[in-house]
């Protein structure tokens, strides 16, 4: 500290990046309980908290980079990405859309991370505004504000009746009077995440109706994250660019898509970006300056995965495994009474702990005490009590609505897990009955 | 392009990504034409322009790759990075610097590129200012104009004597006037990029004491862009961070690396930032919004790539090639009395061509004439009638300066290819001896 308070170059930082003392961002809190909490009982705690795959990649994906390597993929890719893989997802889109789709139409990205920051930056400019759904993923925001632009928050509105029984995605409904009232001569662009983190909603095709039709009656673009794309469990996925009551929303939406959740990879980071070639042409000036050109052994190998999941079903028989992993975590809560959302789609279940009783005396560390909200002891008890690691789904929230949100009994699970993790998970919560 | 016109959503781009109608980037426009002329002659062009290794980075590293897929690093790695790498990063600064380095004086980045855009975005806001000599390697300046802030241009002088003799990096003399003109209240860092793209210059002691001694009075970050610093030819290769002359300059220096350019993998997008701790951490604020993580197979190959190299001195026999590269390829100009700047670091070979007399009545492309300087007719000349490829050094010159530069007559050369490539480069530039 003391080498900190001397280097005058400290105070020439960006004060956006200030290090709030003693706030710790969620995933380092909850890491370092688990790992705090492990060491002590000497017992594996089950981390059921980020959302990484605990399983590797398939083996033919794997195989694909080792083969992507040894081809001579080591060098710069193109700056709008592997020839390959825009082929590989111009097909894609193409089955999707239900209409050719060409290789301009797509952005390869260092990560859906990426892609979202250079469509922001592609489009917002200072004094600009972005409408994001509250909760929301935390990046949005810091990759919006980072642009000089503004974030104009709308709810999807906590289900009353959450509190008591399980709910769907279509029970989180959008608050439409605010989302007109937020549209105003700023607004450039309203993004949506569907399969939604950490809710599991899928926007059904009314609501992307309705979005769409605000969307073009005020010139908005509209993002479309769908990174869990591949993992919906009803029968069909509606997306923004593919809206058959509405499909001249296709030219104003940009849509965000992810090899690391498509490929059980979130380490590879290759995302990308699909829409009209007239705007994502700014998308591919923006990630240009940012990251150049995304890893090419990498792209390579997504795009042999592509077309080896073709031929093996992959996609098809992940969305089998997840609704079988749903299967096994769901079944704890149904027998415990306690309500979630039922997933329709992603890795995600949000469950509702409002009836567990936790002891009125139960100590806190001062770190979680300070995050001000009851889901961050919620989830630091159950750590200790219980085994079982969830992450506080207040931190998706808005700061000034976090307390007393619905959310603050909430905990939300990562299930993209192996099963027998699940299993075990079960097993442990299962002793919430004592606090029922 | 009627669709474009006919989408309304196109209105909102940023119009700093503004398409230039007509203006292609150099790395387009100079392959295109290379593409263009092979097609054309039916005989392979040879490719000197842009800076990717002709051939595979080395076996041990590839296998790295394998190895860290087969040992589970797919997941999300570290925001700040992978442990193993940050440790042979420590080792490798620790012998640098002389000194022990800890972990958190470290960021990985997503490339070296990502890492300059993480530094820029963690210290400057709107209505700051940075420096950058000009030439300057391209992307500094919209990674710096990102963030809203101002670049001032500070030359490196072009040397007289450089039209008639060979001349070094040292003959390439900062404007020191303009320097402390430059810097006034708004002014936060001070880019240098050593060795340097393209002049080859290596900042001798002398000029970074000077540099450091205005940082130090001004109180401004040193971003000192090192990505070449395992190619440096001489005994020595000063650095702010290691100045003998002036140590208070490392507690104001961050420094960025690159495993593409260290070895041979410019398609791997791995790279670092050093700094003290207390400045690294808003480099690592910044770039866990803008990338998240670095590709953790990649990161942990990389972090095994040290290791063997230290035990196969790779980087040392890397630099002997290069020093006999450099050989294979200066030759042909010193037999022709071309002059050119003798590289003392990096891969990449600045020539004079201000005696070779190009046909006056040769027919150029409008796209070559559109860009206004007589070293894109040389490029296109040189390609087309002698089928070697160089790339036109004004791109890298604020382009209000660039017409009558001394580097109109220049082209940059990049070296990092196979000795038989440079052989054939210097078969076909013997041709260069009718037009003198």
């Amino acid at each position: 500290m003391s080498q900190m308070n001397s280097n005058p170059a400290v105070a020439l930082h960006n004060p956006y990046f200030e290090q709030k003392q003693g706030s710790k961002d969620v995933w380092s809190l909850i890491n370092e309980t688990a790992a705090a909490a492990q060491a002590e009982s000497g017992k594996p705690i089950v981390n059921l908290g980020q959302g990484f795959f605990s399983y590797n990649p398939p083996d033919f994906a794997i195989d694909s980079v080792i083969h992507a390597l040894k081809s001579g993929f080591n060098q710069y890719a193109p700056a709008k990405g592997n020839p390959n893989l825009l082929k590989q997802l111009t097909q894609h889109y193409s089955e999707e859309l239900g209409r050719p789709v060409q290789t301009n139409e797509i952005a390869i990205t260092t990560g859906a991370n990426e892609g979202m920051f250079s469509v922001f930056f592609g489009f917002l400019t200072p004094g600009d505004e972005a409408i994001v759904f509250d909760p929301f993923f935390d990046q949005y925001i810091p990759n919006i504000e980072m642009t000089g632009a503004r974030v104009r928050y709308v709810e999807l509105k906590f289900p009353d009746k959450f509190n008591t029984e399980n709910v769907t995605g279509d029970d989180w409904t959008v608050d439409w009077e605010g989302l007109e009232t937020a549209i105003n001569s700023k607004t450039k662009l309203i993004v949506i995440n569907t399969p939604h983190n950490p809710i599991g909603k899928i926007f059904n095709e009314q609501e992307l109706k309705r979005i769409g039709e605000l969307a073009i009656k005020h010139n908005l673009i509209v993002v479309s994250d769908e990174v869990y794309e591949n993992l919906y469990f009803g029968a069909e996925f509606p997306r923004p660019a593919t809206l058959k009551s509405l499909p001249e929303l296709a030219k104003r939406t940009l849509t965000i898509g992810s090899a690391g959740k498509s490929f059980a990879a979130t380490g590879w980071r290759v995302g990308w970006v699909h829409g009209p070639a007239e705007l994502v042409q700014y998308v591919i000036a923006a990630h240009t300056r940012i990251c150049f050109s995304t890893p090419a052994p990498l792209q390579q190998a997504v795009a042999e995965g592509f077309e080896q999941a073709k031929s093996n079903n992959y996609f098809e028989n992940t969305r089998r495994d997840y609704i079988k992993k749903y299967e096994i975590f769901n079944k704890v809560f149904d027998d415990l009474g306690l309500p979630y959302t039922f997933a329709q789609g992603g890795y995600f279940l949000l469950v509702n702990l409002l009836s567990v009783k936790v002891p009125k005396d139960y100590v806190y560390p001062q770190e979680i005490l300070d995050k001000g909200t009851d889901d961050y002891k919620l989830a630091y008890w159950l750590i200790k009590e219980i085994g079982v690691v969830g992450i506080p789904p207040t931190e998706f929230v808005v700061p000034s609505k976090r307390v007393a949100h619905g959310l603050e009994k909430c905990l939300r699970f990562a299930v993209c897990k192996d099963d027998s993790i699940l299993e075990e998970a079960v097993e442990r919560l299962k002793k919430l009955k004592d606090y029922l």
